[in-house]
């Protein structure tokens, strides 16, 4: 793989299929609406995601400078016609600059900004200290000010193209589960089954993974992210399995726990007490509800049945561009659930020596409840 | 997926295999004796494939702590059976806190470092701007000293356990290209060749791919990074074929340039000139050797048959627990190749509109010279 002028992390894989547009013009404006509140005069995007959201630019290094007049793409060589094309296709009025160093880059955001007396937004979840440094230095004195979601609160609501996509990626993924899930009866080993789901996912025109698939049996179970072994899965050990697949960059996320044959009283009154919490909060989402109030709803059911301390993780998470982003659905979260936000409900209990169970589904959010994406059936017992 | 307390990466899958044991005890007294020179007293390392290489720990979401007497991991509740169980693995001798929250890792750090007086190195490549002013709001008095390159430069030279695992990635890689290659005559996607290569790299024990293939044919080859699509590949179109695989963390990197059938006299006036410049690039490795004088020898090669605008990438960069790490192969590198490091050297001319060439080797750095670790045949014409 080809390094730039400074190491990045690996591309992604590509965007596929015909879907449903999206609705990228207005978004540069709503974001420069936010400068003001924001107490900056231009904002400098670095975080991929959002660079994506905002342009349709998809590399893995690149920057959106947006001013109040125009937004400049800053990439480097590797990205030139990528870019143009992509910002073409993508129809929003952006600007490509290429620079081969970090420091060209740099000079090349100075030369836009034009100099003293300018507050530029610096993402502050998305450089490391290290480029903040080197940004403060490049373009003094223009004042760096650190902003936080600036871009990601326009994203907590996906448009209809948006809905589409995440919907595709949850579609494709209940597919290849359905394929995949009988093979459980031959004893495959867990590695086997996590490729399996991922060769059919992409088989059926997803993109990539979301996240490489968790498939954890028996008590490998009890860890919340086991990595795949080569263990045979054995009869009546409760699997855990939680994977996802991306469409036009957007993500699924999915977990079920099954059994091949039964699991005995004990494994099942788990699975039944996790069932009940994840129906419980499914319940408890809707526009308008604080997502701690979705916490709640899954953790009250699965304290009530003795089992808060094995519970160790949130209720659920938003997804979209990236496989987590907010609204967290955690207790100490302070969103509240917007109209069209696509979140994950997935409790999850983990007795160390015996197993896990998790369960989860991928609901977009609407005014009077919610729209479940991942509909694939919760039965224990295969 | 489950989501930690705040957002994390998705996790990255198992390791697998009976591999030569790796020298982890040593690591964390080499780390310390860089204290001193870097004016810090402690260093939290932030970095995940800095908190791997000193503990063994795999989780997307976890931190050390390193004082001069012991070291802590401190990571959330997802990962409290995984953090021990690989700890002990490893043998390194460190502590496993669990925070469920920031707030809460950030206290046990503060309780851990014990106050007023304490230089705390902070990696600024580790952590955000965001993160790097939350640990000075928490850790006050402690002064946050930003340190870059403390454990990549422990890392640049691999032991031999290192090394094993680099090249078992590259021999698997070199196995599954011997698998796939003969198929491109039947003229599939690029899409389909890169999941076929990533099934033969996971049939082989590859734990995962370095990152996603690139599959560029045609006039698609242009694009350093093109991701594969869903056109067929054409009867003498050039193919740049860009892979790579992780043997238990470890990566691999490979390019070849094909061809089914003569792609015709310019495409192979360009190979040639690549396949020169590459050989060139290899024949210049040795330790002691400047990076910058690698990455001369590729370009003043391709620059000479009258191509330089279109090689727009640097030569090369270190593989090892990330696909893209230190030491840089640029021309702006100020890097010496140590003995033992492993890099690649992967030259490439991109032309609008034609196509792409891009071959590419990993290779240790030996005393007198280097030791190609992907020894797949260099032939154009299939």
């Amino acid at each position: 793989m080809s390094a730039p002028a400074t190491p990045s992390p690996a591309a992604a894989v590509a965007p596929a299929g015909a879907l449903p547009p999206m609705d990228r013009v207005g978004r540069l404006r709503r974001l420069r609406e936010r400068f003001g509140p924001a107490g900056v005069d231009a904002l400098l995007v670095t975080r991929a995601p959002n660079v994506r959201y905002l342009t349709g630019f998809t590399g893995s290094a690149g920057m959106v400078l947006v001013t109040p007049e125009a937004a400049l793409l800053v990439t480097d060589g590797r990205y030139r016609e990528q870019a143009t094309g992509e910002l073409e296709a993508a129809g929003v009025p952006v600007e490509v600059t290429i620079g081969t160093t970090a420091a060209e880059q740099r000079s090349a955001v100075a030369d836009a900004l034009g100099g003293a007396g300018v507050r530029l937004g610096l993402e502050a979840h998305g450089v490391t200290w290290a480029t903040q440094r080197a940004w403060a230095e490049a373009l003094a004195p223009v004042e760096l000010v650190p902003t936080e979601g600036l871009v990601e609160e326009l994203r907590l609501r996906k448009d209809p193209g948006e809905r589409a996509r995440v919907a595709a990626a949850c579609a494709i993924a209940d597919d290849a589960l359905a394929e995949v899930l009988p093979t459980l009866a031959g004893g495959p080993t867990e590695r086997e089954v996590a490729l399996r789901l991922e060769v059919e996912m992409r088989r059926r025109g997803a993109t990539g993974v979301s996240f490489p698939p968790i498939v954890a049996a028996g008590p490998h179970g009890a860890m919340p992210h086991a990595r795949p072994t080569d263990r045979p899965i054995g009869r009546g050990e409760l699997v855990v399995v939680d994977f996802g697949c991306t469409v036009d960059g957007y993500c699924s996320d999915c977990t079920r726990t099954v059994s091949v044959g039964d699991p005995g009283p004990r494994a099942r009154r788990l699975w039944e007490v996790v069932a009940e919490a994840q129906a419980a909060g499914r319940a408890a989402v809707r526009a308008g509800v604080p997502a701690a109030v979705v916490d709640r709803a899954t953790r009250d059911r699965i304290a009530a049945a003795g089992l808060g301390s094995h519970f160790v993780h949130s209720t659920g998470h938003g997804v979209g561009l990236e496989i987590h982003e907010d609204p967290r659905v955690a207790a100490t979260s302070a969103a509240t659930l917007p109209a069209d936000a696509i979140v994950t409900v997935e409790p999850g209990v983990y007795v160390p020596g015996v197993g896990g169970v998790r369960i989860e589904d991928t609901v977009s959010v609407t005014d009077d409840g919610c729209l479940v994406l991942t509909g694939f059936p919760k039965d224990l017992v295969l």
